[in-house]
């Protein structure tokens, strides 16, 4: 394929007009100012007239099958929430439920232009099978929770994470991955939260867990750990020895900055979720200065409520500028960053998120020609704060269309909003 | 026309499914749960299947003409980007600059569902001639500003007020009114904004006014004006004595929220300008407890930077669960009112913002056959936080189409756009 006279954002994250890329098998092979000679064997040419071409979206952090859960249960306390209406929910959920829900939320994905997410819930082999039928990318998390007493390798939440990562890293072409994962600290005792880094250490995986999503949980970490924040605590554990994403950090202290910079931990940031649920904002530009890697994640959609990740984006820029009291803070090229490089660096994926020849062809195409895009001053810039979600006109992961023009190919919109809404008939029956 | 088997809003805010809705010129004329014995005068039917009904949105607070600088000059301090940015552009504006880029403006609005906007600004004149082309309804409010000690009557401003109310209220049938209009407190003195008081009570007409928008704004007015907040000091004033809108309201105490309770004051709340100028979050729920009339605006796109209203109501939900610290704040009935019938309230359209049989047809069509409006356990929820901006279909103002399926049908967006870049281009190369 080669798309041509398009606008490119390029791997310094600045735009190039009227530019020329291909891509053959799953790889960008091509990227200049002119077509190549030999542009017939790049088969199909795309107009890029009045577009841009940029890489797509690194979802940093989900919960993929709670699309089952949308908009359920909403606008309760988060204790009357969780305990009244998700967690009897979940407790009910079956493995068709998963697979048609996390196929919904997979052609939702495509829609706004996500490539690859970083996935953290239970039933992993049903959202495989989704995620492998709709072609995007993810770093599975089956995530680990045992503070009953239960020894590690009793508990069935720590078997089913090290099955996950011994059957499924690398499947697909490498498309799917394995992360190891606690759920949190407050969800494990000492014992399982060391086990669990031992064995991403041993298996050479990523981690991903929550971190300081909330202040009563960063104040209660203090109160059972000797005075030390989560980041200190599962420091200290060996829990970021080796590489790690820690999802939301809304609750941190300039040392626990200092530590995920020296770490090398990557922050995936929630906005919407956390202001939604009243967590709080995170200190965006105060992790930039620190030369912390900061990723995107959507959270669940049950607490977002959706998966528009420019409207994610544009939430992110401007609550950086927000809690740092700094209208210049959040440039557009940072913000462009973390909504792709750096996600991908945070999965393991070194040659994914850049538009660069030899690379992974994970590619949007953002549409220019609409009232909201008009007139450009700076296309970045736009792209950040005017870009509505569904101006993405194409998806690709690994060189395959995942959507084009509105339209699923890869999963049956229709057919997965159908069984999903069967399966939320059938549970909301049991409850 | 008649909307059939499509679901509604109603009038109390609540979902109706398989309802009927006919529209005569530009009046609603029925609603029923079936199609009406003589529906072949109501001309051409319109399939609502996984559609939903609702008032057309209700923009309370923008400045249309600045599209033109969309994302100029950036990421800079507030004070570096209006003195070496914003004003110097505007000292370039010209007619035509104007004309096309409210008529830009315009396009955006009805792809997003915009029915009518408070909007504040200079030339009037050009940017009426865009609404009256494009259809939608406006509250134009030509603002005073007068602090050199030039006496009201003598003020160009002023006159232009003046001129403006006298010209054009009630234009249109009715779809242009006028509103008198101070800029602020700290950009008037005293006798001119007794004078704009004095003239709006003597015409009739409404009132706009920035207020209590920065911290420092509202400090600066309690030192001029004896410890006095901006909400205190133009109340005694007079200014709150004709029906008003206060736009942002982001600083104010609890006896301010009193005073805009007693006096019948509109608060338009710009949650993404605040946040992008880092002016800061309006405390909503408050507002909402003391009984204030509430309505949404989107400020101009060049601090925005779209006209995205479902954007912007999801983020005025989301700052208002934030900012209250109470995840059970802003139920979605609450900000679906906000979007719509406060705002209608608020230009004293008392026959608009509702589905109500003889009121007029402002209208939007959303789609929910989209996989981020999927699975519906809540169609209110799912409008304010799951709803894109691009999923309305179609956008109607007084029984007229703006824009249906992505078209803009009463202006042409190409030339908007490319006379709109000719302004930009002209303008730049004076600077």
């Amino acid at each position: 394929m080669l798309f041509e006279k398009i606008g490119l954002i390029n791997d310094a994250f600045e735009y190039q007009k009227d530019m020329y890329v291909g891509v053959e098998g799953d790889t960008i092979t091509y990227i200049g100012t002119d077509a190549p000679e030999d542009a017939e064997r790049l088969g199909r040419r795309y107009d890029g007239t009045g577009k841009v071409l940029m890489p797509g979206f690194y979802n940093a952090h989900g919960h993929s099958p709670m699309s089952l859960m949308r908009g359920y249960g909403e606008n309760l306390p988060l204790d009357r929430w969780l305990n009244e209406m998700i967690w009897p929910f979940e407790a009910k959920l079956y493995r068709k439920a998963v697979y048609w829900s996390t196929l919904l939320t997979m052609a939702e994905s495509a829609r706004f232009g996500i490539v690859s997410t970083s996935d953290m819930y239970m039933w992993p082999d049903d959202m495989l099978r989704a995620v492998s039928v709709s072609g995007e990318k993810v770093n599975i998390a089956r995530c680990v929770m045992n503070f009953t007493g239960v020894r590690p390798e009793d508990n069935d939440s720590f078997k089913a994470m090290k099955d996950t990562i011994l059957m499924y890293h690398g499947f697909e072409n490498g498309r799917i991955l394995t992360d190891a994962s606690l759920h949190a600290e407050y969800t494990n005792d000492e014992a399982t939260i060391r086990a669990v880094a031992e064995y991403a250490a041993e298996q050479e995986v990523r981690k991903h867990v929550h971190v300081a999503e909330t202040a009563s949980e960063t104040e209660g970490c203090r109160e059972r750990h000797g005075g030390r924040s989560p980041v200190e605590y599962l420091a200290d554990m060996g829990v970021f020895d080796v590489p790690a994403t820690a999802a939301h950090c809304v609750w941190l202290t300039d040392r626990d900055r200092a530590i995920l910079a020296d770490k090398g931990v990557t922050v995936a940031c929630n906005p919407i979720s956390n202001l939604k649920l009243v967590s709080g904002i995170c200190d965006i530009k105060a992790l930039y200065d620190r030369g912390v890697n900061v990723a995107i994640g959507t959270d669940s959609v049950s607490s977002n409520n959706s998966l528009d990740f420019f409207e994610e984006l544009k939430v992110f820029a401007l609550l950086g500028k927000y809690q740092s009291q700094d209208p210049s803070a959040m440039n557009p090229q940072q913000v462009l960053y973390s909504a792709t490089r750096a996600g991908a660096l945070a999965q393991g994926r070194e040659d994914c998120g850049l538009i660069r020849e030899g690379f992974k062809a994970d590619l949007i195409v953002v549409d220019l020609n609409v009232p909201n895009m008009q007139p450009i001053h700076d296309v970045t810039n736009n792209l950040v704060y005017s870009a509505s979600g569904k101006d993405v006109l194409l998806t690709m992961a690994d060189g395959r269309i995942l959507c084009e023009n509105g339209e699923c190919l890869t999963v049956d919109f229709e057919q997965a909003a159908a069984e999903t809404e069967v399966a939320r008939i059938r549970i909301l029956g049991q409850l």
